[in-house]
Parts: C-alpha cells; structure tokens; sequence
C-alpha cells in the first residue's frame, strides 16, 4: 500500500486542539481511499492526537539520546513507551549529524519504530538507504513549501533517488517530498517509482483542511 | 514563597507513566508544606501530567521560534495553549545562543509564561539578570548530579549570583541548582539569598522518589 | 580614539591575495586619520596578512575551548600565540552560547586579547556588557549588509544601547553595526554615543575598496 | 602508495611553531619511507606550515558554504586558493550534518580537493562511500586517544568496513585510525585490507615526536 505521510509542523493549524481535528480529517479520508496515512504532529500534541484517531502517529524528530541526563530531548524509548509508531528523522527543518541518523535508524529497528530519514538528493538518498531505514524521504530543499512538486520539477530526482536506493538495499521504501498538493502529484511520484509522499503545507496551510486531503487521495 | 522545581530529564524514572505519578507525588507533598512546587516533564508527557495533577508544570527547554515551518521544534505560543505555565530556558544539558534566550524571554513575557533561565556561575547569572526573565537558576555545571550541593560546595557563588542578580534587577528571584537533594541544601541555599532550588536527580533518581521529595521539604 | 573594525567575512573580495591587499589600504588609510583601525579576516589568512601590515589583526570567531583534543577548533591560547590582537565572539552569523561567550570573554581577559562580542538588540548588549568585554558591537540582524546604516534607521537602538552598556559596565565600548558605509554614518553613529563602527560589505564588497575606505574615515 | 594522515588536532604540541616543525619532521620522515605522508594543522597554522614543507597540508575541517556573508567560516575555495590539498571532513570531534558531508564531498571533487571523510562504524561507512569520496576514515569513537588500536581491539569493525566500502564504490580508499601509535599497528590495519592510517595523539602527544613517528613507519 502507498504511503502519504502528513507532516504537521510547528504550523498554528497542526497545533493544539486543531492537530487533533486534523488528524481525525486525515483518518476520516484514510478509511475512504486505499493508502496508508500517517500524521506528524509536534511533540507536545502526540499523546492527544493518539488519543483522538487510531491512524498511525509519527513524531516529527528524535533525539540521539537514550533516558538519562538530557534535559529537553525526546529519547526513542520515549516513543516507543508511549505508542508512537515511528518518526521523521533529519528532517530539512531539523538536520542530524551523519552518526545520529545511524544510530536512530539503528535503535529504531531494535525498538520496531518506523524509521522516516528525509534526504535533499539523490547522493544522500544513497547513503541513508546504506543504514537501510524503513523510508527515506527524499525533498530537494528548494521545492519545499513551493507549491511546485518535485514529480514535476525534477522528475529525474525522483527517478534517480529511487533507484540509488532500491540499489543498495531494494527493501527501503522511497517516499517523494516537496511540492505535493494534488492527487496528480501523488500519482506522478508513485509512476517515479516512489511508495508514497510526505507532505505538510499542501494540506496543513490549505483554506479548507479537509478538502485539500480529499483532493490529494483523489476523493474529489 | 520559595520555589521548588523539579526537573524529570530524560530520566526513565521520569517518563511516561511514572512522570505522571512522580508529578501526584509532588502534589501531595505540596499540599503540606509551604513551598511553590512545580515540575518539568518531557515534552510528549506535558499533556498527560497536566491531565493527572492541578500543579504547575513546565517545559524543560523550548525553541526560539514561533509557528510556522519549523519541523520538530515547540514554540513558547504551543506551550500557551496546552496550558503549560512556562519553561526552563538554556540548561546545562540544553544550552541557547545568547540572542535565542533573549527572545524566549522576551516572548514569554509577553504570552505570561514564567521564564527559568539557566546559568552556570555569577557572570552568566549577572547576563542572564539583564534580560530580566521571571527567575535566573545558577547551577555550577561541575556540580550538575554529583550529590555535592552548590550551597556547600561554593556558597559565595550562590550568594554573589544572588548579589548580582539583584543588583541589575531587583525583581528576578534566583534558584540554586546543581547537587540539591536534602531539607539541609534547601534551607542552606535559601539562607544564602535563594528564593528556592531546582533540582533533578536527587528526587527523580531516588530509590524511593515520595521519601526523597518528603525530605527534600522538611516533612521527615 | 574611535574604532574602525573591518570584518572581511568569507567574502571571495576579502579572502587569500586579496585580504592581504586590502588589510594594507586599510593600513595606508589608517595613517591619515584619527582613527583607531583593525581588520578580521578569515583564519586561514591570518598569518599572512599579519606578516603583510603592522596593524591590529583580530580574527572572526575564537572557539570556547582550550588546547586539546578539539579538531577544527581554533583557540583563544592559538591567536595569542599567532599574535593576534583579538577577536569577534557572537557574530550575528556565528552565533554562540552564552556559557561560551563568557568563557571567551574571561580567557581573552587572562590573555590580554581584545573581545568584540556582537549582539543584536538593546536586551543582548546589556546582557553581553554584563560580561565585561573590551567592546559590544550592537548589529540590528535585519540591517547587515543593508546598506540602510543603523544610526539612520535606528538611532534610538544605538543610544539606548549605549546607554544599557555603560550603566552595566562603564569601561565597555561600544561599537555601531549594520549598514554602515559613510562618513556621514560614522559620525552619526559617534554622536549617537557609539565608540566606533564594525562594519564588513561597505567596505569589502565595494567597487573600490580603497575609495571605500577613504570615503569612510573622512577623506573624500 | 599506503597513506599516514596525522592530525594535530588542537593540541598545543601541534599549534604555532611547533606545528610548523612537526610538520617538517613528517617530511624527514616521509622521504625516507614508502608511505603517502600528510598533516593536518590547525586553520590559522595552515599558511605557516606550507611556508614550511612540501608534503601535502590538508585542513582538519571546512564549512559546507561558499565565498559570502559566513563570519567565522573556511570554505573550500579558500583552502584551494592557499594550495592546501584537502580537509578532513566530519571528524567525531566535528561531526556534520548528512547534507553538509555531501555539500563538501561534491565541492571538493569539483575543486579537486581531496576528501577524507571520517565515520564511526560500518554503517556509517558505507553511508559515507555512498558519496564518493576520496577517502573514509573509521574511528570508532571509544577508541579515539586510546592507545588501543582500531585494528587490534576490533578487527572486524576495519574489516567489514572495507568491504562494505568497496561494494559500493570500489575507487573509495578506506583509512583506519583510533589509538594507532606503532608500525605493528600500521602494518595490521594494512593487513586488514585498508589504504592506510589516520593518527593523531600517537605521534602529536608523544614525548619524542621523531622517534614516535619513526617507530610508526618502521624505521625504528
């Protein structure tokens, strides 16, 4: 099943009570349509919105850290403990040092968290697929928030990053990032090659939440 | 009144499930003494602490940034709406550029959320005074978890933090950190000038964490 | 004497041969005013231009550690020994933590180098002041590189700066930032109270350098 | 040809004059040896020890930005237009986010500079050699400063780093570092099946840097 992975981000629409409103659009949508639909709301929001929908909850980062001394980080054993299903990891809001990403992706297998490393290009799409998380999402930073898809703008990126990473180990799954607002973007990723998208202001920023995730599904 | 808060960490002890009985045990002990009690729990715990107990609670570190495209962060506005009542700022293990404090404290006062600023001896505490933030909690990262408290191991750093806090702003009230576990540290810093402690490890990482607190406070 | 610090940045027209050249018009100019003249360029250029001009030479960052097991990472003990004269610390694009720009502070006291710290608004310079460095060098963000002087568009920032600064610290100078390009700019900023000027692209990314400068000091 | 790559890190014995005539002591050594000698001194020594010898300069760090507003930074191009030959990258004491590695990776290989990534465990490895290049140096973090060697401690972490560096792309050189300080230590990490070594406390710290370096290529 494809993938449409709904990033929330700091935005005041994803937050607070609106987060759970949302996530319950999204879980509405999800029961409709034949994908697999998962929200990303910040941290302080996840315990509620698991409380309000029984769709898969992602955070939108994780710490490097295990418990201990670490004053304001979020540890992977703290998802785990509280039912999240995975997380976005290096994110390009929230960029990680190489041997976080690796450990993350590693603790992540151990703990069965689902393990989301976003990329920039194919090169780094390549070498997070090397520490073979469950996805890599790969978002040319230019494109993303611009309304423009990558499906469209860099067709070849897509293209490209997905066979860079099914080459170096073909059971990590190629989400497509950036850009995507339309049914037709999500079709023209998954015609790339792709699994699935990530998206977040398409949907999250859009006048009327609910259509906007009604036409991205091909609902409307 | 003199504070006393406590700080969870990402201490196992302090996650989870055991964050919202660690955050009812400091209720209760609250209910009998005559201090200000307040505790900071991971960020994914806020919401379920703040649903089990009627005492403040406190972010452990928040961004300097407001809403929008910022995957990953918390803003000073998310902790408003959940309810949270204010944040510890630069800890120790969470440390801020100097600009970034600025503008938490700045934004806090404006939203009425109650700005912890640490610092780690008398220039930073006298530094972090001019940004008149709610309290300044000075604590000697050497000091940090050891067991050995600041009010003996240094006393004139606490009593020239005091010093120097006051002089610049006579309104920001000064916690005294770092190897507080026991009734002796408290009433040791408070003599000393200290409108009260934050503390973390002496409580959380007690063998018995409802003892320790009891003790902490003068109730054994 | 008033100050006039040149930051070559990364610029490619302040870099290699080039910051060489340029460090010596700023010396041929410095001859023919009342005006105490430095320039900071990139590490890698120190040594040469050191060995090019016989004026002051500071550098744009120092790092918050002393000799060890820190690669990359340029000490404070390292520009003493080079003879450098001092340096930039919390530049609005290197932005440190304020335990850092205290340790660097302190050690540049201990080792007689001169500490520039940059700040942002009227709050940062008297909490940098609280520090006691040799100078605090106030560059509203938004004007750097504007071209818009700061003592044009904001005066009030430059007095009121001052005037935190000295009633913190009175032997702390204070330097103007941001936008700076003109006579006409030095001298406001210098009326506004201001102990000098810090600027980068008025003079580096000039057309003429050397007309530039000359221009700056009062010359033209 | 087999590569010894020494770093002096931050070290004192390594810095100012000192790093221009240890420099000079790899050269003596190097002419009377079939290894590939290089060193890495600090950013503000760079200039003084090319001034000094003709073996390769390589710098311990470059920051992933090009020539512009970047107070503080070294890029690429600075370091080609001072003819040093190539820059540790992502050293544990300096670790880079994924997109900076393959910023720099990619520049250098435009520059022709040499790149030496540095990693810290298999998968780190072969995350690293997904980018191509020149160089990827495997130090596990534990055993940096040591003086137990990569080699000997655990062979199979070299091993399978080789190996899965050479999988995915066959031209990438793999050194081996962490606590190497004999020439039994050289001749085993060679062994192993990598080009060479990257060393630094092993000949940087040791009392008698000469005889150290001498014992380590097997001249003593």
């Amino acid at each position: 099943m494809k993938a449409v992975i709904i990033n929330f981000k700091a935005y005041e629409e994803g937050s607070g009570e609106r987060a759970v409103s949302l996530a319950k659009a999204v879980e509405d949508v999800s029961k409709k349509v034949d994908f697999y639909m998962a929200v990303c709301p910040p941290f302080v929001d996840l315990s509620d919105v698991m409380g309000g929908v029984e769709i898969d909850v992602f955070a939108q980062h994780t710490d490097a850290v295990s418990y201990g001394s670490h004053t304001g980080r979020i540890t992977p054993e703290m998802l785990k403990e509280k039912g999240v299903k995975g997380s976005l990891i290096n994110h390009s809001e929230r960029r990680l040092r190489l041997a976080d990403i690796d450990y993350l992706v590693s603790k992540f297998r151990e703990l069965e968290l689902i393990s989301v490393v976003c990329t920039n290009n194919v090169a780094t799409t390549k070498a997070a697929a090397a520490l073979s998380p469950d996805y890599v999402a790969i978002e040319p930073p230019e494109l993303i928030g611009s309304g423009i898809p990558v499906s469209k703008a860099e067709p070849e990126v897509v293209e490209n990053s997905v066979k860079a990473a099914k080459e170096i180990d073909s059971s990590v799954k190629v989400l497509c990032g950036a850009g995507i607002a339309t049914y037709e973007d999500v079709v023209a990723a998954i015609d790339l090659g792709a699994d699935g998208v990530l998206l977040a202001s398409g949907v999250v920023k859009a006048k009327d939440q609910k259509k906007a995730l009604e036409e991205l599904v091909g609902l409307r």
